[in-house]
């Protein structure tokens, strides 16, 4: 059997235990989108690491290097962002081919640099070794958050209100418009969405310390992909609506230029980074109110159900099941 | 210009300016073998992370899955001993190409986890990803120690008596048996040495909590590449005596059986990641017996001096000066 026939998510079901020597203080290991360990004063680490490797996450070709570098970071703080925290400390390792400029590896360190300070991160160490023909890229990030405050994937209930922080589908459009080498008048937000995502660490903030919202992730792999991943670890269903999805007018614009599956982008586009949540109806209007007042986006898409699928009301009024499809890295759906 | 130009420490150089944001607890960032800043109650957190790349730091052919396991979190275990702390909490990442069977995986996670429940750490996360064609695995390592005893590269004291605690040369001799396909009745020891490191986190203890010594480093890149970051970190020179060099017997039976440079092996073989440190002539017998009375080794093989260069006295009386040469993952010496 090869990784591809197990999956990603296949995999880490199958190493994921014996991992935990010292049981004390852990609250999550892996399987959340940060480890969560307690430290004294009520205040609890976050842990996330992400590698990126030249041909499968990026194209030298395709994303400055200035926007690598930032890019690299961001992942790791939408990581931390999910969970409500704010990102502390970064190392990051890098394998270097040969071939590569020094002013290439300037550029990647200036985009680093400049969104560790933009989120008062230090980048406090890393590892610099020769890599024989692949840029390869791993940063670890910690975070601190109120041990109360944390969100977790598993934490969503039925009959929960699901929300989204942002629009979705922008950053799948900016590679598509890539990869297809095409022109669109109004590029520059989708190539912006995909090269420079924002990591929602203020967002985040907002809806862990409001303490309303039951669970949270951000989405990485697409909306469907991602509330499968908090359907599945809150044992419950989802229904949202596509009426009620909030839809980028750029995103609109240039499916409508090239008759592209709006809904697809929506759905199954990957890398937006925008933090979705359940929270109690009850509740909805008080946290949508306290995201509104500090400018951050609160759009209410569906609701946790009964049931272990995610099924899609369209705009007709037809419900359908959605197929799970979210990225995996080796099974490459 | 490109990274072998410069070099893996001139790329360093390069990079860390302008890496802290928060300067506040930070006691040591990039440059040591770990990172480090304080946090409540007189502790501080190490902070360390390695990339090991197929073709650059080991070869599928060469080392059994398992023991490359264990031998990706010994590294980072050995940076953590080095400043004298405990390992903690580690994040592994690992880059998975298609071809890989699921069970030398299998093997790969085994080891570990062995050597996490051997030095009770928890391995709380990770990230697991797609890679081309080569496997590439990336560890973070937290550790923890008492702020008032941890021992950095740059404490070295004119005068001082450098010490190791552990024989050199095994691990580049069971690399070099394996490359040379060699035959040697003993040379299990040997590969072990090489497949199989230990890193010395309870002799580290030993040495820091005695607060008996000036610095410490694990030798890594091989003993003049790793005394010479000591020298240039601490504004010294290095006076070693050849004469007062432990030698393991099997290493000196396989250079004599296959006429190899012993001294060579020694001097400058790496991935031994035996602790090297520095302290007082005053204080050098009582940190001896502190480390025999638990059965670790301590050799004192020379002396700080002024200057800014590595000596050798062979064991003819001659004194020479040695090049400096250890490994340099981009310059290839």
């Amino acid at each position: 059997m090869r990784i591809g026939d197990l999956g990603e998510f296949g995999f880490i079901d199958r190493i994921k235990n014996g991992c935990l020597n010292r049981k004390s203080g852990v609250v999550a290991g892996i399987g959340d989108d940060c480890a969560v360990f307690r430290v004294p004063g009520n205040l609890a680490v976050l842990l996330t690491t992400d590698m990126l490797i030249e041909d499968v996450h990026f194209r030298l070709s395709e994303i400055p290097p200035y926007f690598l570098g930032r890019k690299s970071l961001a992942v790791s703080i939408s990581d931390i962002a999910a969970m409500g925290g704010t990102p502390r400390e970064a190392l990051v390792s890098i394998g270097i081919p040969g071939s590569i400029e020094v002013v290439y590896l300037d550029e990647i360190y200036k985009g680093l640099k400049a969104i560790a300070t933009e989120y008062d991160i230090n980048i406090l160490g890393g590892d610099t070794v020769l890599s024989p023909d692949r840029l390869v890229i791993n940063v670890a990030l910690s975070g601190e958050e109120r041990d109360d405050e944390i969100l977790y994937r598993s934490g969503a209930l039925e009959g929960d209100v699901i929300f989204i922080a942002g629009t979705l589908g922008r950053s799948a459009a900016g590679l598509d418009l890539l990869r297809n080498k095409r022109e669109f008048e109004k590029k520059e937000g989708l190539l912006t969405a995909h090269f420079d995502p924002i990591p929602h660490v203020w967002s985040g903030r907002i809806i862990a310390s409001s303490k309303l919202a039951n669970s949270m992730i951000d989405i990485s792999d697409g909306l469907v992909g991602d509330l499968w991943h908090v359907c599945k670890e809150s044992g419950v269903g989802a229904l949202i609506e596509m009426e009620n999805m909030p839809i980028d007018d750029n995103l609109r614009e240039y499916c409508e230029r090239y008759r592209l599956d709006l809904e697809r982008f929506v759905l199954y586009g990957g890398e937006d980074y925008v933090l979705m949540g359940t929270v109690a109806t009850e509740s909805s209007d008080l946290l949508r109110e306290s995201l509104k007042a500090q400018d951050c986006d609160y759009f209410p898409i569906g609701k946790m159900v009964d049931g272990d699928s995610i099924k899609l009301r369209e705009n007709g009024g037809t419900i359908r099941e959605l197929a799970r499809s979210g990225y995996d890295h080796f099974s490459g759906e």
